[in-house]
């Protein structure tokens, strides 16, 4: 029987990729445009369609404008298509589900497009649903998704922080920076931040600075570390991590989940002080948590009563509607952002 | 009561440091002075008089010949000091001993100077006792010493290493890497080698190939591991860990003990992709063997039984006294040598 009556499509306004990035991204890289989506999913599939509420801004979506290299299935894999709506990590709401799974009305995070409405696929590993909605539902793209894993798994699983050890956090008031700042002083750590202003090391650190009014990064380290640093919280590559390799201690460690600073140069930058690793015995672990989402629940129980107590704070840095994500994200590359960027796309 | 006709001197040839060394290490950076030696030691020190048997030629040599930074404690510590003799490992026989560890007639190996006999205090940081005379002596300063300690706490340890991964040896040839290829085929990996000419490629890897012969590092690793590699045991450094970064598999793991390509630069060579270290989520790992002395017994139970059964062979190029030993420590930087580079001082 048909739907006589029924509104069954919508507009669906999309952010489309207009062209590949070479250089810094800008927001002509991108547009809006607006096409229709079918509200209600195939009968039979698995998918579910879903209104979006809050997109994350991630510097990843940097490397995903790349022109792909067709030499390279990784490249391939993980290229935005020009034409097409970007995609990254989203919170949303079911409307319509074929999923047995998934109800409408039900709340999940995971991967979407950006844009109003995404059929979507979940996964254990690419979507979660969300059983936990008295806290803001946009923390899901920060504090309780992937960057908030992200500084759990990096702070606690690879850098093995000792009470009374020294830690140092780049792009300190960024997504992840200020949690692993939390982190680290409930770990009893002595904790120093860099950022691009002087609003943005007001963190909570012990001490901050501003690296873009530091002429020498190494000597500004010295001066905040005058007996070395043990933990490294890398988020920025470069300059930075010669001069925290230069001021590091014996049996250091870097957890290394992005080097921004980089995303954006034709020509990377080098490390001139490579040896020092050996020198010092360092260990240096590139890692993604999104290898890690079996511990996604473990980190719910351990991050949630945190929240709610409020010892834990995040500053989420939120623009509104979707016709403003291209600028919110192309700002993420500028140090525009005050705390975690992302989108609010609608309420639910 | 004076030991009347007792002999109680001898001659004691050194191999003294003339000046620091910057760049690359000359011969007559060194010089041989005869001294005198007391073949007693001091009643009621915990002195050991030793006479030298064999002395390690080490890579790390070159760095202890480096000016000292006197900013750097560490730097001054490791330092060797002008006009006198240069130290290392090395195999030697108590002569005289007021220590209750050791008797005279006693062999051991550890730390000792490069000259015909020393005086030591000898600690369990820096001093083992021989109690396996029946494989050759030299072999402590090598496959028993050091080098194979790191060789096993590398590979084991560090590298973590599975049946059918992927090895890839720099410095194939040497003191340590020769070992690393032995442990990776009896471990089930496929392992590759690189070494400075056609004779010491032939160590029994899977492949090799000859670095001074390759145009393209990239490319000559892409040829021997097409499918890419998963561990990395570096001695290198330089342009091969940049090749071998470009050629990592995703998770792939670098134990770095050395980097002898950078220790005779002034300026050392500079790291184009780092990044790639978060990308593949690889981890690196500096390490030194001296920090893992704890594990030596437990080593010495795995490796004895090896070397007697011939399992695992050891190539040793062995310099005869301590007079070719300036030449023997700078060839070293040379890739002169074919297999662990040792001086024969005398024979026990």
């Amino acid at each position: 029987m048909a739907n006589i009556g029924v509104v069954t499509t919508a507009t669906n306004n999309q952010v489309i990729l207009r062209n590949y990035v070479s250089g810094f991204p800008k927001e002509s890289d991108l547009y809006i445009a607006a096409t229709t989506v079918d509200l209600r999913v195939p009968p039979g599939s698995m998918a579910v369609l879903v209104k979006n509420l809050y997109l994350s801004c991630d510097p990843f979506s940097r490397i995903r404008m790349e022109k792909p290299d067709p030499s390279s299935p990784a490249s391939v894999a993980r290229a935005y298509s020009i034409g097409k709506p970007i995609s990254g990590y989203g919170v949303a709401k079911a409307i319509d589900s074929c999923h047995p799974n998934y109800k409408n009305g039900d709340l999940l995070w995971g991967r979407v497009g950006w844009e109003e409405y995404s059929v979507i696929t979940p996964t254990p590993s690419s979507h979660f649903k969300i059983h936990h909605a008295d806290v803001p539902l946009s923390f899901y793209t920060g504090l309780l998704g992937i960057p908030g894993l992200t500084a759990y798994i990096g702070f606690y699983e690879i850098c093995s922080p000792k009470k009374g050890e020294t830690v140092f956090v780049s792009a300190a008031s960024g997504a992840v920076g200020q949690l692993v700042g939390q982190f680290a002083k409930m770990a009893g750590c002595y904790v120093v931040g860099s950022a691009s202003s002087e609003e943005k090391t007001k963190f909570g650190y012990d001490d901050a600075f501003n690296y873009k009014e530091e002429k020498d990064l190494s000597a500004a380290l010295k001066r905040c570390f005058p007996e070395g640093i043990d933990i490294y919280f890398e988020n920025v590559g470069g300059k930075m991590l010669e001069a925290v390799l230069e001021n590091m201690r014996t049996h250091g460690r870097i957890a290394a989940c992005g080097m921004i600073s980089q995303y954006n140069l034709k020509k990377p930058e080098v490390l001139h002080n490579t040896a020092t690793i050996v020198h010092k015995r360092i260990r240096v672990q590139g890692f993604a948590a999104v290898e890690f989402f079996d511990r996604y629940s473990k980190f719910l129980d351990f991050i949630l009563p945190h929240v709610r107590e409020g010892k834990l704070t995040y500053v989420e840095d939120i623009s509104q509607g979707l016709e403003n994500g291209p600028s919110a994200l192309i700002g993420l590359f500028h140090g525009k952002n005050v705390g975690k960027q992302l989108v609010e796309v609608a309420r639910v």
